[in-house]
């Protein structure tokens, strides 16, 4: 059973292509015999061979020439990130049928389709499980486990570095700058933040899941997209007292036209699984017709973490290869569209800034009631003094039944003209 | 590409089987462009063709006469429960070289390397993901995602009815025999709860876990397992006031000498992400070496959630048998072996009432100092009158540091002979 050999490409010798050449190796005769063949790493393709590296294989493996070392593959394994050369490898690859396992969360997210097409083509496999939400098993279950389910929804933390930062935030009542700072120095967060901040790095993600979760194809572009730059301490705080706790959540839902995909921030019931989501760890919670509610929970990125989902695929497919037999392929047969946020209908919380005088609350509920928005509960938070403003002002702050987005920025639009109105601190959406 | 019939027959029309038939026929044409062939459910086994039931199809599909059945189906789904007739059905599907899908926990403890044995020698596929934690994707993770990794611990919350109790007792107080009435009166809880609150439930489901995850053969009798009758409201307060919860655990750890595997209460700090898994829910937490700490998190018992993970099952496989191509089969290349409870290195915290007098402390804490177990705190609780003994007494609580089972039960043997030492009300493990 242990007679074959598998040939193994490695693109990328990054964090976490060095922790799969190390597994690879270390692990070379505990591998075979889950694959039922022997695994061998023919080759490291890099950028520079002389660049430092957490884990060094053998000299003779690095190479500049990525192209070669595909042709003598069996498998391919590309960790190199970024559209190209990654796509145009990939697709060599796939084209000389040999397997594909990818990382590459940004090229799934614009190009998914397209390498699952050429995949189902040639025969060949692709498995990109490490794309999506590091290491917790996410693609598999949707794919094989939920088969033979119907998914309505899918509710997911899908972003480290905003997780650790919100979660500080609702820790300590620190603000959004000191705990950004503080991200940046443990490297949760790049010196440019704002993959994580503005929530691109989980709407990439987020295009994945929807994709496989409602059996569709969905890029990045269909996922709309809100960061956290926004929130302050006080959306915090105010959230607290309010039993909710603001995260950056990924939401793929079956709505009437088609799917809505959308990366914002959002109030979660303290009482739900995903507000003990804390740190830098991502969960993904799926809610099915038949399963009910599920969720997976695990550490979203990290070099070891990612090499285990990498690694995972690579024994999956390896073992198919072995046995001998095609790959399950991935059909969009539903070929559902990607809806706009007007459809959305949620609850959203609204703080507002007014001025401290009779009849404003009155007002304000009519200026809801007018544009068909029914409000939960409407309480004024506090007094404080303004020197900006004379007098005394108020802050109010509202939760709203469900309502349709069209109808909450409609509503918006009306408050913000008033002149009782000195600001609209927050609107954030009540998910959960 | 659904050109192609597969014709299945159905083993049992209980809770699980209706909705599995239910969702076969109203289903039938969604499931068949997810499996490129058509599902077609030709019969369904029963015991009596009369009884009710919750889904009812059409009447010439039940016959009692499941072995023809079987023999005209391309899959056979078994559902029926018990260690026979299901275990001779299953052996004569494989032989024949039809694949089956499986609930069947009981069976699959006790005699699922034989099956899995049989399913690899003839070529048939044989899964059984429904076995294990209703809806939860558990054995598939195990399987596949961390199919390139090593897992070194699991904890699990298998047992719904057990949890439902237990944290019920935790949020209100309540004690032993009131939660198991109200489970009772829920449904939760069978009028004979023995399987459930001994962790025999748990225990056949832990067997299945660690036969996976540690690639070896384990049974339903190598499993060290202890229930929650023994657990009372005070247990559960003075764990509340430490910081933790009581959960029914299964706990599948790899030591030096092989696998140990064991279902008993224990304390879990409340941080720990199995702290917050609530009501009848299960969840399951897998440490390993490199993908770190995961949880999967979802409802464990129920019609619906344990037919989807069937028919999740049943698609995979079904997709497999259409596309052609051996399914993976399962090996134990491993071989480890079940390991003793002395071989447990784990905290504990003990329960004492003592007689209040001076220098009762310091002789408990010399006992155990003398057997080596290292105590990180100890306090005295409260004080209250007994009737029954003489003068005040104390209750006195101790959590101790890693200490091997063997040392803590020669220390607890050695408190109980003490005539200072009323009585040892508790001992139970921490962990987490």
């Amino acid at each position: 059973m242990t007679e074959s050999t598998i040939k193994v490409a490695l693109l990328g010798a990054g964090t976490v292509g060095s922790q799969v050449a190390r597994i690879l190796t270390e692990d070379r005769d505990e591998l075979a015999q889950r694959i039922g063949g022997t695994p061998e790493l023919i080759g490291i393709a890099v950028r520079s061979v002389d660049t430092p590296r957490d884990y060094k294989a053998a000299d003779a493996l690095y190479t500049t020439d990525a192209e070669s070392l595909i042709d003598r593959a069996d498998v391919v394994i590309e960790l190199t990130g970024g559209l190209e050369p990654a796509k145009t490898r990939i697709l060599h690859a796939l084209a000389a049928v040999k397997h594909v396992v990818s990382g590459n969360k940004a090229l799934i997210a614009a190009h998914g389709a397209e390498l699952m097409t050429a995949a189902r083509q040639s025969g060949a496999q692709f498995s990109f499980e490490a794309a999506v939400a590091g290491a917790i098993p996410i693609l598999r279950p949707l794919r094989d486990s939920l088969a033979g389910d119907h998914i309505t929804r899918v509710l997911g933390i899908m972003n480290g570095t905003t997780n650790f930062m919100l979660d500080a935030m609702d820790a300590r009542g620190a603000d959004f700058d000191e705990v950004l700072a503080e991200a940046q120095r443990l490297g949760y967060a790049e010196a440019d933040p704002t993959a994580d901040v503005e929530g691109h790095d989980a709407a990439a993600k987020a295009a994945i899941v929807a994709s496989l979760a409602f059996h569709s194809e969905f890029h990045i572009d269909d996922v709309h997209c809100t960061g956290i730059s926004d929130i302050t301490a006080d959306d915090v705080t105010a959230a607290a007292n309010d039993g909710y706790v603001i995260k950056l959540l990924s939401v793929c839902e079956r709505d009437g036209e088609g799917v809505n995909i959308r990366v914002n921030p959002a109030l979660i019931p303290r009482s739900h699984p995903l507000a003990s989501v804390h740190d830098a760890y991502n969960a993904v919670f799926v809610e099915s017709r038949d399963a009910g509610e599920l969720m997976f929970y695990g550490p979203g990125a990290g070099g070891a973490p990612t090499a285990s989902a990498v690694m995972g695929d690579f024994v999956s497919l390896a073992r198919r290869s072995v046995l001998g037999g095609p790959g399950v392929p991935d059909y969009s047969y539903l070929g559902l569209a990607a809806t706009s946020l007007s459809n959305v209908v949620s609850r959203y919380t609204v703080g507002l800034e007014v001025r401290d005088q009779l009849g404003v609350l009155a007002k304000i509920a009519n200026v809801f009631a007018e544009h068909g928005v029914s409000i939960e509960t409407m309480h004024q938070a506090k007094h404080r003094e303004r020197e900006d403003t004379a007098g005394d002002h108020a802050t109010i702050r509202i939760v709203t039944h469900k309502t349709s987005n069209e109808d909450l920025r409609s509503t918006i639009a009306e408050l913000t003209s008033l002149p009782t109105v000195y600001n609209v601190t927050s609107v954030i959406q009540v998910e959960g």
